[in-house]
């Protein structure tokens, strides 16, 4: 495909752009939990209607696909989210999370990850796709996904029949914004995205009185020793090479200060890129967690659940080799990407439909800023990343980036049009 | 005050105790948090009413006092407690709480600290003692607090003008039901309660995406170095012999596995009998908080904040061997009880009004079940202690000995009748 | 007895003063570890000899007993220790002890414990009662027990024969100094002082080089578990009331920082006045060892050894209640003593040759110095406790307040001289 | 250089093997620690003498150089280490180290490291080229450094005026024996060992009798939160990618379980292969001691004392390329070797000479016993690493390698004989 091709589609872009401005402050505005995200998936809908894909909603949920098809050629799936987190946002936007968790609304919720970047690119590329049908020829699949932050989005969509209800794609694309300067667009071949597993973990006690501890089995504490005897797993379990981390992104027992609970519940995330380092993660964690209850008499056994499972991504080398060089075409900064500890469940779409696939990153960090914390050595602190409630990617170049690199990317695949 | 006016008065109690049995019930089975007793403060005030109190409501929030005159003789006050905790009830009880947080409900509420034993046992003793205007002389005050749970509801009331309100008590008197054998009367002179604080510590960390904890400054693991540390305290920092308690009730940070969070919050009790025990371990708590902050580079100073003082509850020598020579008399057990570690804000009435104080104990557990856990050393884990969300008190002879036990404690100082 | 006996044989303490002083400092420089006190033995019984005793030595070991018969009448057994710690001494005074561990002494050693103080003032008692046989007629028994730090000397000499080598003593003496001010003199009838157990924890880990975590099961970070485990015996396991103590006193594992040691070891101190806490407290010590091994998938079972166990020491009602009246005749300051965590084996001596025992306490610190650090609230810091490098009681009051309490305690036994 | 020279020098190991293998067992059998290696030192001079070199001892304490000027020629450097480590020998084997640290010896020492393979290959390499004056021209200078294992040997040797004392190498080459397979010989051009880093840190508590921790600052339970704090650096502080080890090797405090020591000692070991890595990781340190201090209101600051620095290893890509080469011609299994975590202090040698460097590494395990542990998941069980007690290389063949890898390497530079 020749880069004449990705001129003539991107030509659209600066009219188009107030839109998908627009389209993005929106949903950022509202966002909506996993599988929950019904105003979310009835705007996507909406919008690509109104650009004449055929679309179709509900596959796993609160999916939604949109067809377009111009002519015989490759089929190229590109993927976004619907789906945000449950968190109260800090960021003092404007367009800041209209889910503050105040009132009847029930809990806080903010676009934190980026998802509302991803389906305000995929739009507004979807837009430019279909305005300029001279320019490409083939079939364009555009899925949003429910609930990739749970793990469980792309196989709700596998399961309710995904393969059966698009066209075979010949190559899946995807990508995600994160804290790189507003520009930044890398990729790497092979192993690129660690596999993460979340783990619930409920610590049994024996509830007493405040003042009463010799009748209580502390649960608190049992959860506090857990903690630490978990820092041991990557600072002693591994090789300083084996590349892990082990969270425990929530803590929770009790209710009042008099009162000794019952129990304590953590939610722990594992990372990893080897299956043979996931393994011994996942068996360290039920190891001590057993045997800090044991420590503590705990009246039964702890529950350990699985609550979810992403696999690693890994890139396609020759897919992604396409990719890497369209982009050195098209962007003067494109670059290899290192791994990145993160996960995606992206993965989980090419491998249940056949096709090779490509995951990149775009930046969205202000570039003065980035540049200034970097100069002061207060990235760590100054800079807000993903998942964090301050996160906040500037619009542009962010979005142009985004939206760019879905086109350049897809007509890579996608066959000249037909003389 | 002869023996033979307690006798009088407790012949109704055959009669009236299907009545007190069944407010015991609907009393647990409706529970409300602090301040926010509304149906139970109505049902307390109208069984008041029913039988001759001249009633006041609203006192302090949602106190509850009446008044009964029966001509000229010492002002004698009664105390009650009207608030629940926040606990999903665990019992299995047919009149188990209905307030389990369900549906629109809100939290889960129970009475799991007894005192909806308290205020049945009150109100029967103040049916009893309306039912016999010839055995006794002078003037009963029953009096039903808000919000002991939080040490805000007497302060409340004596805020709320309390000492202008009610005649001025020549004795103050109030009892607590505990997990020792029904049937069982116990107090004793001098110190009894504990003091108890209670600490909200606001640990603020840097919130980063799970995979990333380099970006991060993790308040769960500073959160679990608290909490063991503040361990050291009673282990290492007090002398065996000062009798001291810090308990972590609760411990908050963090809503999904893969976000670390930006703060953490714990709840932290302590107890101590001795003033300089008290501010010793409030000291080492506040030490260890900002500490153990800045070995994790966090980023602001930690909250530590008082969220309620509760005084220890010394009996006055004079009054309580008056009521301990009441009780010889009429009860076969009672005993001259331990020093213990639960606290109770009922002695700021008696300081605030003016007035001597005895405060004593009854027991809520079966006996024989007692007898067999204590034979078989299983006390720790077969006796449900107050508030364990198991904490179910038999009826009885519970609540018999509740009633008799104020009866006979309020006729030790009210006049015989006139002849 | 009468007092004038007492004050006969102190008549001569002016003279012997300097004696006793400088008994004292050569002891207090020439420290030697339990069991081996081999120069110290033959001091004692050198000057033992000197006024005109039957000495036996080297009974259990070091043990050396000394036996003066005047006449009939009771026997009285006053008992020293001759053991030092393994301390190396930081009290700068002109008489440190001289057993440094420099070149070739091997360890450091110090008289850190008072046991030098017991020796000058039962051989200064020893040589007042020799020289006054006017005022008495019995038989004084003064034994030096060796090693009574580790638990093991009083046993050792009861397992050589004790009973049969002695004459059987109708009563059993026995004192300590400590930090109180020096003049101070205090006993107590009863539970006095607590129980003690020594338990040697050896936690078996893997070693590796020091930049392979990964190939090592990492017994430092294992020890630090237990270690802080082990605080929660005492803040979560007991009741307030429930005294007792768990001290680690000793950690100790690997010999250079880039080598992971292949195992560590614990010295665990447990102290308890109540059979049933201490057998809780070293349940719990065995539980939380053996789990915390489980959790860093140790090799092998930790081995617990128990090294030494000390009675709990309580004094005889009756015979003690002689003493302290005695004492209260004597001393203007004599008091009630409060429970003391503290252990001696003393106990053993009483309980194997069927004699009822007082013991009793002495006050070692400066008065004015203690009265500052009480005024200035700095008593914990500046006021150095037994097995302290700094413990240093002052020569007097202390001395002459040992000899005049062990003449008056004995004294209240032995009949008056034959008319 | 071409591989008939090495065929040439090699021809000779046949006969020679035996001795290799003999001095090999007499290091291992007599260990010494470091700048005390006078026995160890005096041997190698012996033996390099009796082949011809021109032998200077003494330089840096124990440092032993041989020279051996063969015409005109490139200046070829090869190094050994002299020390052993302060380890007590587990292996069982028949000549297992005689400095058992029983009797007058002292600590017990250990060969543990592999510097008996290092010398005793080297002095193979030594005679080889020595008795094979026709295969090479140019000068040889075989290095014995003293107390590699402090990282202060190579510097003492430069202080020493090495640079002065020796012809100017143009190369520097140096070996080291691990648990891979014997046979194996591996290098890489670059980043090769870790930077190495120790701190001792001493804690500064309070000492007090072992039943009185309220008098106490206990520095066991201070030293125990500050190893567990250390571990939240690499778990917590580094990204997954950030690549470093922090080992706490050494552990010490108290010498008997009834004291409360005065302080504890720390000897903890760092590594990274980035600066900017190493830099956070000793601040991250010394923030957690300090704060853990003052948690425990330590009376003193803690002191932390730099005691030993390592570079990090880093292959002359010219050079390395050229020593990976002549390995590929002569061995069958040379590979590219990943990355290791030890350190080791070789680079000093060739930056203050200015001369380029190579290292690389060989195997030591049995090659059988390591595929069978591999096959049974048990390496890290079975095969003993480097500083292990039971680290024990297999005669063969290891030393063939060793000796071959050094004389293979140092014809890589030297000139062909003058024809």
């Amino acid at each position: 495909m020749s880069d004449e091709a990705a001129s003539a589609v991107l030509a659209g872009l600066d009219a188009l752009r107030g839109d998908v401005e627009d389209w993005y402050r929106d949903l950022h505005a509202h966002p909506e939990l996993g599988f929950a995200e019904h105003r979310t998936a009835a705007e996507v809908a909406g919008k690509l209607r109104a650009c004449g894909y055929e679309v179709t909603t509900g596959i796993g949920g609160t999916g939604v696909v949109g067809v377009l098809v111009h002519g015989t050629g490759p089929v190229v799936l590109l993927r976004a989210e619907l789906d945000a987190l449950p968190l109260r946002e800090r960021t003092g936007l404007p367009y800041a999370s209209r889910a503050g968790g105040d009132g009847a609304e029930g809990r806080a919720v903010m676009h934190a990850c980026g998802h509302d970047v991803h389906m305000a690119c995929l739009l507004g590329a979807a837009h430019l796709m279909a305005a300029a049908p001279g320019a490409w020829q083939g079939t364009l699949v555009v899925l949003f996904q429910p609930a990739e932050e749970s793990g469980a989005g792309a196989r709700a969509m596998i399961a309710d029949g995904l393969a059966e209800r698009i066209p075979a794609p010949d190559i899946a694309l995807a990508q995600h914004v994160f804290h790189a300067p507003a520009g930044y667009v890398g990729t790497r071949a092979g192993s690129f995205l660690a596999a993460a597993d979340t783990l619930r973990v409920v610590l049994h006690g024996r509830g007493a009185h405040g003042s009463k501890p010799e009748a209580s089995v502390d649960p608190v504490v049992l959860a506090a020793m857990v903690v630490l005897r978990l820092q041991t797993i990557v600072a002693r379990e591994l090789a300083a090479a084996e590349q892990a981390v082990v969270t425990v992104g929530s803590i929770r027992a009790g209710e009042g200060a008099n009162v000794i609970p019952e129990s304590a519940e953590l939610l722990v995330n594992v990372r990893a890129f080897d299956e043979d380092v996931r393994a011994r993660v996942i068996e360290a964690v039920g190891r001590m967690v057993r045997a800090e209850c044991a420590a503590s008499r705990a009246p039964r056994e702890p529950e350990i659940e699985h609550l979810s499972s992403f696999p690693a991504t890994r890139n396609d080398p020759e897919a992604t080799a396409r990719v890497a060089a369209a982009f050195g075409r098209h962007f003067a900064d494109a670059v290899r990407a290192e791994r990145l500890t993160p996960s995606d469940d992206f993965t989980e779409i090419p491998r249940a439909l056949g096709a090779p696939s490509t995951f990149w990153v775009i930046g969205g960090t202000d570039p003065a800023a980035y540049a200034a914390a970097e100069r002061a050595g207060t990235l760590a602190a100054d800079v807000p990343v993903n998942h964090s409630p301050r996160f906040a990617p500037v619009l542009q170049p962010t979005l142009d980036t985004g939206v760019r690199a879905l086109v350049v990317a897809a007509l890579a695949w996608l066959a000249p049009p037909a003389a």
